[in-house]
């Protein structure tokens, strides 16, 4: 998480929301189709996979939120799209768009540090992660660095809000 | 929608499942942000902004539906993430990933030729796209082409479910 926080302060540059999303591999089912093909490329237990902030402004493109660069790049790593065995790490509670991703990669571990009342489809607005009618299920855990995350975040919009007077 | 359903014949080249989407400039809001770059860079109503076909498993990556393809290479031609006066023609109810997408993208109008009782969250599991919680809403209509875009995609399973025997 203390990953996912330095690379949300690096959207901040750019004028985005400051969101970082990094992805690990667990190294707990290493018979699975994703533990063999990370024993076959020497990807350990605890080595990050894939990560991403937040550039829907600095690309101009809505797509670029930092869970779906991270996704991105651990498919590309591991060269296939079911990443069966990692956690996802994100300071802010994933959006529809992010948590329909999290859901098509198969990710079964979320950890989060805040909630995001107004649009978070983990828990909040509503919680698709966990649905007993789509075919996967994700284990959410929320809190850790929530003090850091808040503060990030309140910053920002804080000083997104002078600008504007 | 034609060419939705062309762009989805081509996934089943690769294995994937056959849905393709097209994003069309209505050209109805003239004098919002994407009227003006629209006609700044000479687009004229009616002409395509993106396309795209899934490509999941040809490109190993869990993000690479048709309509993400289509959104992401409309925002690339008008330069912004903002897609606020178009029409997203997909052959399939989007999945909640592609459904979020669209929110995101803040594109209004979506035009389905068949439902996806599974896994569709545009009025089928759920429908995302019409939530008074949320600050977007988009117009659905479906049923155009839905006698062809059933027979694709029955006929993709179909010969799937032939082969595994």
């Amino acid at each position: 998480m203390d990953l996912a926080l330095e690379l949300a302060r690096k959207a901040v540059e750019n004028g985005d929301v400051p969101i970082g999303a990094v992805i690990v591999y667990d190294g707990l089912k290493e018979d699975s189709p994703m533990g063999r093909l990370c024993k076959e490329k020497g990807i350990q237990a605890g080595q990050i996979l894939g990560s991403g902030f937040n550039q829907r402004n600095l690309l101009g493109n809505a797509l670029r939120h930092a869970e779906i660069l991270a996704i991105e790049e651990a498919c590309k790593k591991i060269g296939d799209w079911r990443l069966e065995d990692c956690t996802l790490y994100v300071n802010l509670e994933p959006c529809p768009m992010c948590a329909g991703a999290i859901l098509q990669a198969r990710i079964p571990r979320l950890q989060m540090a805040i909630r995001n009342p107004k649009a978070g489809f983990c828990g909040s607005v509503m919680n698709i992660l966990q649905m007993k009618e789509l075919n996967h299920r994700v284990e959410i855990r929320e809190g850790l660095e929530a003090e850091e995350a808040r503060a990030l975040l309140q910053g920002f919009f804080v000083k997104l809000r002078l600008k504007e007077e």
